[in-house]
């Protein structure tokens, strides 16, 4: 078991996830969490390769068990030093009016896997925050302030028409994320919600939204840039909630 | 089966519950809900002796199947003509600390019963407007636009330490309610959310909250006019949400 | 002089002005304040044939002097008893390039008189506050909580490019009134904003909106209903801030 | 002439004004501003001391053919190449009743200098912009994006009784920013708002505020690193605004 700090990033997708887990790499060993560990296993080589150390796992964030054996693996491998802890698991928004709406849409909002399952099932960013805190309480010390970072959207301060699942999912993370930037800034960890308020630059985008020109969309290593930044803050200070935007909307 | 205008109010209990409900009682026959009904039985003879109409109903609003076939006693007797639906149901803040909390204290929050049940246990003032909006598209054209009111918390815009189920179930009310809004108000539907913000004027907070003078306590009484008030507007314009406070804070 | 609660409303034009001095005037004798008076005497005219009283008076809000002049002959014709005071004066909205923008669009914005002046040249809503407090706490005890009420504006809150000079204005007010909500609450004076979010019913709109559909615009006797409201709540809470905007927006 | 990129820094104290000077001076030659020079002039020594490029110019910001004068002595020196533009000056609050504050509270809080003036009196943040925004955007194609940033406080979104004035001035101030922010983009230049939503270390502070210990006071260095941050963000996205504020409060 080693004691050196490290970083947990769930949900490795082709867009942010990506390139944040490329640049908490440059700094520290990763553990790159999946649904399905495809990509993530290509990224942990590429950053091997990059002389990087990286450890995907497949975990479903919202299966309590699963992230918990996961966590396990994690500290069996990693040690009890998690310097940072990002999570960036999302549904995807499916506007629907609401009188269509149906219980499973609301569950896949929430991120809860829609077969039947035990009692387990629950919102995802909540058991990240149970797993990852005690580990980031424990790594206080070192270069950096422990670090619990959550990718938000617009739509957790702003509730529009046809988007209420989505809405009450990213409403609800936010107040997760702010409650726990409040009780664990006196203990020394940053936890800290980034509203990310636009299209990514990706290939799904530039499929789904070709209308919106590339600099229009955000990139996401300018995105990891900012979401580095907040774990640099110093014990000085801390941000608690970040707003990223393109410069020009063309949408 | 009548086509009457009447008002469905939830969550009758011995403060803002009951007040709304004698007030909407002044001007339409009222189906009262609440998960025990003891009061609301007491309740409705009191309107009934002050020549209103009213029927209480025994409905845990957290379990789909009850509240659905509590609107369908509802519909056989007072008709589909819906003025008013007030969710007045809401679990009590119990601060604790994050790491302390269990699914347990999230589901309450929630008002999600924690007996073991099947698949329909969710978010009551998700069912509710489920059930409502339906009765309250159809009711458009007599005095008063339709309207769907939800009571809410400061704890819907603002997340504190300890306070995390809490703050996520009133930041879920909150965007589940102005996602309503923004959907229903084309459609006729006045859809809006009041944040009660202070203790309210009741036996129990005397006891709970005795260094809080009565003035500065918010009035039930007082609440329900401003109820009356969101449901008076007329299709010229409409609050989506409406805070009110205490002139005088002392705690 | 007569001890009688009257009411003192500023800023008498075609809309909002005048419907929210016709319901005042429903309770209160009523002293209408405007830059020109030629419709200010019409519609005094029109109170009093309709039974009320209702006085008109020339005033320049931004210039001081002109306005401490105007509170003295109310005083002296109403008394010192004041129960409601209500700031509806506005300059429009131009938009314009910051860069072309210069410090008479600024000037104007504020509702500073643009001809050279001496050094009581200042921001309208300031001096009503200043002239209007006094008379508000004196006025406690009577039939409804004293109340200053202000009429604000979505760019109050939300600070577009080319409205510079509007959106610093707007949140001006905004800062103002919900410092003095804060301040002369504990003295049982009841201080409001509210933020008019949407186009007026009135001659003006009607040829500068065309596109806009009469129900997509505010009715001013609506918005007039609701600052009555806003009057009529009780000691036992308040409501510091109300937005009202229309059901459907078509613009 | 030269045409290389620059920073002018508006408002130079010994908290937050000299760190940013110091952060920017790594990176450009700055050009300094302040009221009184004797604190600016040994912080261009001492930034020249340790190899960098300052000239401090003694400017009220408030002036503005003061500030207009200063602006074209900094383009004979240093060129039209601004690539930052830091506006940092802010009166300080002064708690105090409304019905005691004055005309010149206000003009305080804006920033207006007392001694009797022509016309061009106004509010400095709003000059700064004027001057600075041509000289940004004539500076784009450099390394980073042309960054016009302004120092806000906690009263900017929040107002407070007693604190009228400064609430007033700290809204408008954001006002401003977030318009320009919202016009400028599109242009290719970030226009940015800080809340600083504490008491920053210094030696005022440690005198007016003795019970606050030095952890719960925010370190003017880490203020600086947050606002190079800000500039750094590339074109792929920005951050309009940005809240600051101690892991610990304690007062």
């Amino acid at each position: 078991m080693t004691s050196e700090p490290y970083a947990i990033i769930a949900g490795i997708g082709a867009g942010t996830g990506a390139a944040v887990a490329r640049r908490f790499a440059r700094q520290y060993p990763v553990a790159l969490l999946a649904r399905s560990t495809d990509f993530a296993k290509k990224l942990a080589a590429e950053i091997e390769a990059d002389g990087g150390t990286a450890v995907s796992y497949k975990a479903d964030v919202a299966d309590e068990e699963d992230l918990g054996r996961v966590f396990g693996e994690i500290q069996e491998r990693f040690g009890t030093t998690c310097a940072a802890a990002i999570f960036n698991a999302s549904s995807r928004p499916f506007p629907k009016p609401f009188l269509w709406q149906s219980q499973s849409d609301v569950d896949y909002a929430l991120s809860i896997k829609s077969r039947p399952l035990r009692n387990q099932h629950r919102d995802g960013a909540y058991h990240f925050a149970k797993l990852g805190l005690p580990l980031l309480i424990g790594s206080t010390g070192h270069d950096f302030v422990p670090t619990l970072l959550y990718t938000g959207a617009t739509a957790g301060v702003k509730a529009n028409a046809w988007m209420q699942p989505f809405a009450v999912s990213k409403h609800s993370l936010r107040a997760l994320v702010l409650a726990l930037a409040d009780e664990f800034a006196p203990q020394g960890v940053h936890v800290a919600h980034a509203i990310i308020d636009g299209v990514i630059r990706m290939p799904l985008t530039r499929i789904l939204k070709p209308l919106s020109s590339w600099h229009a969309k955000l990139d996401p290593d300018a995105i990891a840039e900012s979401y580095w930044h907040l774990h640099e803050q110093p014990l000085a200070y801390m941000t608690t909630e970040i707003a990223l935007r393109p410069f020009c909307e063309t949408w």
